[in-house]
């Protein structure tokens, strides 16, 4: 295990656009907050979402799309340097009207609103490529 | 995207009352730290849950109520003002014995043990009517 | 309702390591940075999970095992101390290809990646036995 002490930059709430991307939404907000390095929690709905799935043994990802209207029962994820660019790694609990929940990694989704927390550090976070996983992993 | 810089004015950690509503008891915990504005992520064990998914065509909220034990694996909320009172707008993702996941916007649920971060800030939210979406959102 | 007021001693991001174990991990994050109390966020994926179930009636927990590889769609959990030991207390969410949710109580799982913030606190947080639940409660 890796691990760096952060120190805080700022912390912010946002309300996302409706019919804008979620995840496009909140690195919006990374870059209208100057960070390249935050931690978010976020909840809401969605019309939709594309979900993936990392196949391990693959290494590839794989790609679900709900073309419907989902809760956002939680979303957690991070900002981080991805080839030099703001990414937000995010992750999502999607639910259907039954109370059914869906749940990945949230590619995109188109946003009906959208409530975040995210809290910016000083350090900047760069991803780089692991070996192992052959994902771009952080520290 | 809206968004606004926070400060906080304390963080608390809580635990919630066996057989009281767990909603309730996070809004009781607003007032006892006395603010109109927080952030909070949650886990524990319901005895039952009412959870409400949003007809976004109709602008309805659906409601399903699980009349058994759950496990609270994930609940994220914000504190904000709905019309003067103190609301805890609550997401939950709930589980089955069998591992099964249920989520949605948390109404209600009969507290079986519950353990709360919260994070109170200084500027209050305050919840308004938007016309796009019939729900009421901050900022 | 119990709460206390708590005072962050620092702030963390960690990476947990491929085939470590995601609980124990993270309990070794709260030995690196000494603390008995601590919140914690996480997201990433295991290679395979042990799922716990509280049966509220028969105040035992009920366990089941997902031998696949799962996202870690959202975690969220706390340290405290139990019998003297740094505990960590770790709810998750997790996710199939397909996009179905489980989720419960996180005894273990073999780590593929894992992203971890968390936010430790100076007030120690101990555990101790709740004669209503019959669970290892803090405050």
């Amino acid at each position: 295990m890796n691990y760096r002490e952060v120190e805080v930059t700022g912390e912010y709430m946002a309300s996302l656009d409706n019919g804008a991307d979620w995840r496009e939404e909140i690195e919006s907000l990374a870059d209208e907050v100057d960070t390249d390095a935050a931690w978010f929690n976020a909840m809401g709905a969605v019309q939709d979402a594309e979900v993936w799935f990392y196949d391990q043994e693959d290494q590839e990802y794989q790609s679900v799309t709900f073309d419907e209207p989902l809760e956002v029962a939680a979303c957690v994820g991070n900002i981080a340097l991805l080839e030099g660019d703001r990414f937000a790694h995010t992750h999502a609990v999607l639910s259907r009207r039954s109370g059914q929940a869906l749940a990945g990694h949230l590619n995109g989704g188109t946003v009906f609103a959208g409530e975040v927390y995210l809290r910016a550090f000083e350090e900047p976070l760069e991803r780089e490529h692991d070996e192992v996983t052959d994902l771009d992993l952080w520290l």
